[in-house]
């Protein structure tokens, strides 16, 4: 299940959401088209190591390691070393399985060793059998901070730790005026092979914007003239995973597909040429329209593989 | 068992031959007047963790953690993480354990959080029920090197990656000029305090001289005019554990007690003031004697906790 239309299509995701229209790409593109940029803002420092989680978490999916029950980490996980850490009294709220562990530590060592995110996520990549090209948005930390009630908390603080409970008021992406744009994704908005970008239906605020405004990639995006679908995160007023909705509530949003396409339509203005909603948000149609966008209705939902196909080869034909 | 005698002592120890007397010496003394030296030139970064073996083995030997049978590591070890590492293609030759890793981890965590390695040992023992006093040699790292026909080889890699195959020509402990003594080493020194200074049966090359050559310990303890008693960890020509027989024929020396006392005589002149050797070597006792030490004659083998306690309080009644 190819799509006719050639050259590379380049997905923007975050986790859970972001991966399984990713793994619903890898199905349908050819390897050598699909290009994934993953958001790095929730990576952070852990017991020494560098963990980053939606890289992992698109990497997992994509090579059919992910646990789609739990909805995180890895299908048959141990908990053998969190016991041990337990047992020192150690932090633990950060739930590591021996597995996932592995991927962390072969990472340290690369990166200790002196290599780039990149390179080590293309190692990666290549080690667990995934042929798409996936890229941490920068090979330069930029931490997201999450402003609530709370105070500011590390994101994984506020997202695992906290359990999204403190009230949000804002984000800050640290490093973020400094921080290069991984280059083949520069790179790939100056070839003539780029065929069109999805925003996958990932967290607007700590997922896809960290992603869009490192290194004013959205204006890359614009002046390249591509077309660029985005799926909206919010299905009959929820978030499908995650965050999303309650942030947007807490932040003074409307808590609806369209909520995200007018966050989408303020900051990236002209960005999004295709705005994909799912059926029981049709009545949204007209006023997302007037935001300037085309609208699609699809079904969204991605329970199944098929589900997942389906929706990759809607965004496809809409590029 | 307590001995009747005031005082502190202090014990130099590099891994599993030390931390048996060091075992010992716990069964035997208040643990507040126990402290420990122990070697750091064994560790290393690996996969983005500082590794500390020796630390570690007296620490899990004191707290009833080690496995006596493999003679390495944690008892009741799993080993997940090593086959996920495996399966990641991953350097596998320092076999770590699920439990050991649980310890490497909560301490790169407290490294990174800018913990000294003497403060994230003090913790690490309390943590693990140990209460004498375990102290690494220094807070900057003296790496290892070993000379080899091989080339220059990081210790870990001779010691478990080529196993002690190589031959051995000499050593050398990387940054050991600009090193610090760790602090509390150097006040007990000075204190009125120590009753004496027990060197454990370690390996004389790698474990031993490591600590005494660090800052020029061994003149410190000279000028403490305290008791020194060696331990010597060759009995009947051969290592109880560990390359140091191999390494003394490599560098033409007999592979003898006597030829540890002679190097403790030649690079230390009138540091030892007692040598003690096992019944199985008496007859080397009047070459030793000749050497400027006095020689006791002790079963040296540790293998039952009574054996340990009967060294140790052999060892105590000897300063």
């Amino acid at each position: 299940m190819t799509t006719a239309a050639a050259g590379s299509v380049l997905a923007l995701s975050g986790g859970v959401g972001g991966a399984k229209l990713c793994l619903g790409l890898s199905d349908c593109l050819p390897a050598e088209r699909l290009h994934i940029a993953c958001n790095t803002g929730d990576d952070f420092q852990h017991l020494g190591l560098t963990i980053c989680p939606d890289i992992d978490t698109v990497l997992y999916t994509l090579s059919g390691r992910n646990d789609s029950a739990r909805g995180w980490g890895l299908a048959g996980e141990t908990w053998e070393v969190l016991q041990a850490l337990q047992a020192l009294e150690a932090d633990t709220w950060f739930r590591l399985g021996d597995r996932d562990l592995a991927t962390h530590l072969w990472r340290a060592g690369e990166l200790a060793r002196g290599g780039s995110l990149s390179a080590v996520t293309a190692e990666l990549a290549r080690r667990l059998g995934v042929r798409a090209q996936v890229y941490p948005m920068s090979d330069d930390p930029v931490p997201t901070l999450v402003h609530t009630d709370a105070g500011e908390l590390a994101f994984q603080e506020y997202f695992v730790r906290e359990q999204c409970r403190p009230r949000v008021s804002g984000f800050r992406f640290r490093g973020i005026d400094a921080a290069r744009l991984q280059p083949s994704l520069a790179a790939l908005c100056r070839s003539a092979d780029l065929a069109g970008v999805i925003i996958c239906p990932s967290n607007p605020f700590v997922s896809i914007d960290p992603i869009l405004r490192l290194d004013n990639f959205w204006q890359t995006l614009r002046q390249c003239n591509t077309r660029v679908v985005a799926v909206a995160p919010i299905v009959a007023g929820q978030a499908l995973k995650g965050p999303a909705a309650k942030m947007m509530a807490e932040l003074g949003m409307p808590v609806t597909a369209c909520g995200v396409a007018e966050h989408y339509a303020r900051h990236y203005p002209g960005l999004v040429t295709t705005f994909v909603i799912d059926h029981s948000d049709a009545t949204l149609a007209p006023e997302i329209a007037a935001l300037g966008m085309e609208v699609q209705v699809r079904s969204t939902v991605m329970q199944e593989r098929a589900s997942k196909q389906a929706l990759a080869k809607s965004c496809l034909e809409l590029l």
